[in-house]
């Protein structure tokens, strides 16, 4: 089969990857490897509605299933079964697969995906990189497949979107997005729960490497720039895997009137990564390229490789410049433009 | 006029309240004090709605406006004039006007509100307590009197509804809420932008404050309650105001396994303030009885007299009793259930 990947015609590609799920009957839906609740909670709904077809349905993941997703429900039928189709949910590229599940990439019959970035490894792949999340495409296909939404599916769909948006506060929310969220709220989801277990639940670990790496902070360049460092001493202290510290790196730039935020991380001794993040139009990525990294002009980083001494004032030296350069709408009151 | 509040019948209600301001050409718009960005957004956006109606409109509050809220319109008319109706929004009771405008109470003719506790002072009020923001109520009135939404009062009904519902996190959240804001962003609001403003910036000293406050965090009842502190020294060190301190109270029972989260701060010398959020239903209400204290069952207040060693030593005591007596699902997983 000829692979074909488009982001055009969503409606008419909608229909044939509708058509397609139709005419399977044993299916197996993969979720992307260090699954969140986009790539889960697509995997679930999916799975839920195919199952409420009378079709055989499997979900996996090269990963183990996270704990926080537990009132996902289970939509795996209970037969052992050979897949017929195998069908990819919120999975850009095949290395994303994860070592367990890699070697199906190239069996997809149908990838559905939000992501610009798709490879089109897939058969057939139903893309939207307007979709706030894969979800809100699941939503789509679920209401074509002519399936009645019920709780579970709600849940799920409720998931992926509220995860992959901040719930509803990036920029990739669109209205399209919060009427999803509405209808899904009125077929069951639970909303307020939902978004307590995903955004105001925190581990004792992170909350200890967040007020660890707080204590660190510096402000410089007449407070227009903040900086935080956390070193492996500082994770092992409080229990934290590399992966738990998502998000940290944000932490500087969120404070009022700083323009510049940096967070120097100890990668291996001697070894710092270096991440910077700008409000009001400072390039976050000229920031990053004299030690040879890049970026988006409000988001970067770059390596370093040095005494964590030599790190910080490397980094106060280049802030400290490309704000003595800058002026911008944020030099005269550093609040971001409106 | 016979004062009228009532929840029933709220499109009849609307139709009442869209008349009388059809029928006022000088209108005063009143937000409480303290004002946060429901009051000022509904003002706001209302204001500039009966603007383009052709009236003459001045917003007041007896508080100065919120320099976060700058990018919302200005909508006063330039020229004086005396006003001839006047319009409270989510403004629930007489007292909450403030010291300057209190006295406007009595004479408030139309109040606009969302507030299940509203007073019912003025002459007609539209209350519709199922509405998360006074916004929401807002929205219905620009549209049926008639006129056409612009990206100004759409910022101004987008941040009622944001500010109201922590970006549309909370249980107040429902799905009229999310299509009311999905309309808001097709008429221009920026979405993106006013929700960094409002929840991604931190100022310096509430930043040191969480630092600090959580600097003082102690676990006890094997994990299962966590306990903070914060004392008048502590906030003069971060140069923060007492009104600056909300939300803080929540954050020991956000961390993953804490049943009842305590935090104790000092009123005045040897007066504590002591909060008590529960999850899993813990009874945080009965916690605080026992100090003369209530509230609700997940949050409930009470107060301490005495040194704070004693205060955190009593509420030590009194939670890890409540504990070993509860034996809720949270006792399992230490999960909400769903």
């Amino acid at each position: 089969m000829e692979k074909s990947v488009s982001a055009e015609n969503y409606e008419s590609r909608l229909n044939t990857a509708v058509q397609i799920l139709r005419e399977a009957d044993d299916i197996l839906v993969l979720s992307h490897a260090s699954p969140d609740g986009d790539t889960v909670g697509s995997a679930r709904s999916l799975g839920c509605a195919l199952r409420k077809l009378g079709k055989r349905v499997r979900c996996a993941c090269s990963d183990p299933f996270p704990p926080q997703y537990a009132y996902l429900p289970e939509c795996s039928s209970d037969e052992p079964f050979e897949a017929r189709l195998i069908v990819a949910v919120d999975i850009a590229a095949p290395k994303l697969f994860g070592a367990k599940l890699r070697p199906l990439a190239a069996s997809v019959g149908l990838c559905i995906d939000h992501h610009f970035s798709n490879e089109n490894y897939a058969a057939f792949t139903l893309l939207d990189p307007k979709a706030a999340a894969t979800c809100e495409i699941v939503a789509d296909i679920v209401n074509q497949l002519g399936v009645e939404f019920d709780k579970d599916i709600a849940n799920g769909i409720y998931t992926g979107l509220a995860t992959d948006t901040g719930c509803f506060r990036y920029s990739n929310t669109r209205p399209k997005t919060l009427r999803c969220a509405a209808r899904m709220m009125e077929y069951g989801a639970d909303a307020a729960t939902i978004n307590k277990a995903l955004f105001e639940t925190s581990t004792r670990a992170r909350l200890a490497i967040e007020r660890d790496a707080m204590n660190t902070l510096e402000y410089f360049a007449g407070g227009r720039a903040a900086m935080i460092y956390i070193t492996k001493a500082m994770c092992e202290k409080a229990g934290i895997r590399e992966t738990e510290l998502e998000g940290l790196p944000s932490m500087p730039a969120r404070i009022e009137n700083v323009l510049a935020g940096v967070t120097v991380k100890e990668k291996e001794p001697g070894v710092y990564k270096i991440s910077v993040r700008t409000n009001g139009g400072v390039n976050a990525s000229k920031i990053c390229a004299a030690l040879g990294g890049g970026g988006h002009a409000a988001a970067a980083g770059c390596q370093f490789t040095g005494t964590l001494a030599s790190a910080l004032e490397k980094m106060r030296a280049l802030t400290e410049e490309a704000l003595s350069q800058y002026n911008g709408p944020g030099a005269v009151n550093g609040q971001d433009v409106l």
